[in-house]
């Protein structure tokens, strides 16, 4: 038996999630259908951790046990030609057999998009979150600084996490405003990215930090509430869950695995 | 009466082209339905040109006589209200009776993007041609130089097209690469736009020019064979039609018409 790991990136705009659900089409069936079509084996795939219905992947990875002799070097382009144009997969490698999508991934980066122009970019229209009025985006810089260290995320977590521990580590987060395609003249403020990196996150936790971030930006909270929201470990003292179009997985990060990011 | 002018950007994937057709869907039909549901007129209005079925727009421009009051500034956001999220109007002014959007043009620019990296974008498939294999990105720009000046543009121009004259001209024209999202140690070649600036295209011509570059990209044309295919005005010497996925129709530029871009 072989372990193969893949990153692939995916546009999750026609998808009920990542994972296999009673109803509905996921990423994970178009790729086990995929390998089936490729290899005749009927597995299951193991990935990074599941994403959302509507929510995007650029890195996202799996791995999956196979008898297959197909050359590590073949497989993207013989995936890819049994997929969907909406999952691509860009990289492949053996590993060991020991290595598991979820337990061996060491960070995980996601990306949160608002475009803050008057009007949607038309060609973004799936991966951005159109917010029109003005956004104070020091102030949204200054509440996310709050959140990197370790901390019991409770006040960010869906209602419905399982998780016997919202403890989570944000090693990282940032935000970046590229303003190349604001108009003169225009009360455009650009395209506004949130990068955050985790050790791991819990169920919506990215899509409520940026709904609290979003308040922020609108003056509705202050930046340093940020710290007491996160004491009070109370999911209504946070902001909305932004809408998942925004939401892309950035990242999952092995160490020295992959060769290219 | 008055004489409202305003610029449009649509994702053409969905639609017949821009200009109305016996059968299907296009922007035109689009815009004039939301016009008539904001104002109860039933009119045409005036492209600055139609765009092919696939063809992409940032910055079409329109124009049509209205009895309406609505004041200028509401516009925009009125028409949006009433149209598909793939077509965005984002600029309206008003303009003096005698300006057509067609005849007032003064140039054109048109924009075509090849991903040269080994994997199509998940996210921008729908406006990139992918293109895998090595290009010679120098000289396709060589060759592009060659088209820059009046000329008798008939050997990249339609076998169908019915204009008397195919003499354009062509005020700049170039290429931008953009390797920003190249994977280290691939042979990822990035994002190669093309920008071609000109008094008007004839039907194809933008799709012809890079057919005949994507040859000269993979060594079965040379650079310095672009004047003798200008000069044989025969289509057959150009090469084959680019595919339509690939092409924005950039912006149209009246002078001092629009504030912003």
């Amino acid at each position: 038996m072989r372990n193969l790991c893949m990153k692939v990136s995916y546009d999750g705009s026609r998808y009920c999630g990542f994972q296999t659900q009673p109803k509905g089409s996921t990423v994970q069936d178009c790729l086990e259908k995929a390998i089936m079509l490729l290899t005749g084996e009927e597995l299951k795939i193991l990935a990074s951790g599941r994403t959302d219905a509507g929510v995007h992947a650029y890195g996202q990875v799996f791995n999956f046990l196979t008898s297959s002799k197909i050359p590590i070097e073949r497989w993207c382009i013989a995936l890819n030609t049994r997929l969907p144009e909406d999952i691509i997969v860009r990289d492949a490698v053996e590993v060991p057999l020991a290595f598991h999508s979820r337990h061996s991934a060491k960070r995980k980066t996601y990306r949160y998009t608002i475009n803050a122009n008057q009007f949607p970019d038309v060609f973004q229209r799936k991966m951005q979150y159109h917010h029109s009025g003005k956004l104070n985006v020091p102030a949204m810089a200054e509440g996310l600084k709050y959140l990197i260290g370790t901390f019991d995320f409770s006040s960010f977590a869906s209602r419905h996490s399982t998780k016997p521990s919202h403890v989570r580590t944000v090693f990282d987060a940032h935000i970046v405003v590229d303003d190349s395609m604001c108009r003169p003249n225009s009360r455009d403020q650009g395209l506004i990215h949130m990068y955050i990196t985790g050790s791991g996150f819990l169920q919506h936790m990215v899509r409520i930090i940026m709904g609290t971030l979003l308040e922020i930006g609108e003056g509705k909270k202050l930046p340093k509430e940020m710290p007491q929201i996160l004491e009070m470990m109370d999911r209504s003292k946070a902001g909305p869950t932004a809408v998942s179009k925004g939401l892309v997985l950035w990242n999952v990060d092995y160490g020295e695995l992959f060769e290219n990011y």
